[in-house]
């Protein structure tokens, strides 16, 4: 396409790059930019450019932060013997909208994944057993994912630390609230039964 | 949300305006920020400031331009005696990947919206009026979008230029090639029939 100007073209390729983002939208998008005004596009630019500047992993947990600490870790009212453990920021941040959980965390940055290659080194497991070391923790809350990565990986670190004087946990499985019985699969449903709770 | 950063609340914030993203996909691009290497996250950045310093209207035909004039006004193996009169530049970006049209254009930047207060004044109408005036155009293609309102807005032109020796022509509307005719609504099938052509 010659016709269309060659940054515009840049900045729908950029857009393109993105997930869930196909040609068509990252038109749409560069379209957008274009009719923006001049402030309010190079506050759009200047959010990516700070992302990259100021956010780096917390030392401790390697959530998101802009400090050597994340909010969490240097917030004096969380309960510091107890630390959830999830894949990702935005696992953590799931869990933080939900307000159940007071304690401290721990970021895997991902999961184990032999298929697409990514072993127990290329997580932040070395990070999560010299915390546990240390001493002071006196429960793990397993969050990741309900999927056979997810578990593979909750299982490896429980194993891991087995020798250690802590209770491991996992986050409990059953129907989701609102949902429908009718509408359970079959995992779903023997999760609930043997998890099942007196009143 | 006080555990998420600063910087990444923001830049969710600059995604979660852009049409069609919704704020879960506008956290699901941001985290995409997070993972990009240095360099590929301020190549994003600075395609959207190039974009807004770099960009302009075309002084003859308001298409998208780098120079006073765009591209297609510049190439010397255009017909200049025909322009094609069209919504945006969007539309001007379609009819050229057609590779049917071999003419000029006149970018409208809108249509005649009485109910969301745009008038032919807010167009690039007075503009189409003088190049129209300066004689050496022989014909004026309509190509505003087959709605009401782009209908509107062609008929309005032409009404406009109806004392100019000038052959004023639109798109010919009928079924689209690979559909099915059973699937044609009535309005469809009717211009077909009208607008029929002889083998």
């Amino acid at each position: 396409m010659p016709e269309i100007t060659r940054t515009v073209s840049q900045l729908i390729g950029e857009f393109a790059k993105m997930p869930g983002i196909g040609k068509k939208s990252a038109e749409r998008l560069a379209y957008y930019v274009l009719r923006l005004g001049r402030a309010e596009a190079l506050a759009l630019a200047d959010a990516i450019r700070d992302v990259k500047e100021h956010v780096r992993y917390c030392r401790n947990c390697y959530n998101l932060a802009e400090q050597e600490e994340c909010e969490i870790c240097l917030d004096p009212r969380r309960e510091r013997d107890i630390l959830c453990v999830v894949e990702q920021p935005r696992d953590l941040m799931a869990l933080e909208q939900s307000g159940a959980y007071r304690g401290l965390y721990h970021v895997l940055l991902g999961r184990i994944a032999p298929l697409e290659g990514i072993g127990p080194d290329q997580l932040t497991i070395e990070g999560l057993v010299s915390r546990v070391r240390g001493g002071s923790i006196r429960e793990l809350v397993m969050a990741t994912n309900p999927t056979v990565e997810g578990d593979g990986t909750a299982l490896y670190i429980s194993n891991l630390l087995s020798g250690l004087p802590l209770r491991v946990t996992r986050l409990a499985r059953g129907i989701t609230s609102g949902s429908m019985l009718e509408f359970a699969n079959k995992e779903i449903l023997s999760d609930a039964l043997s998890g099942r709770q007196t009143f």
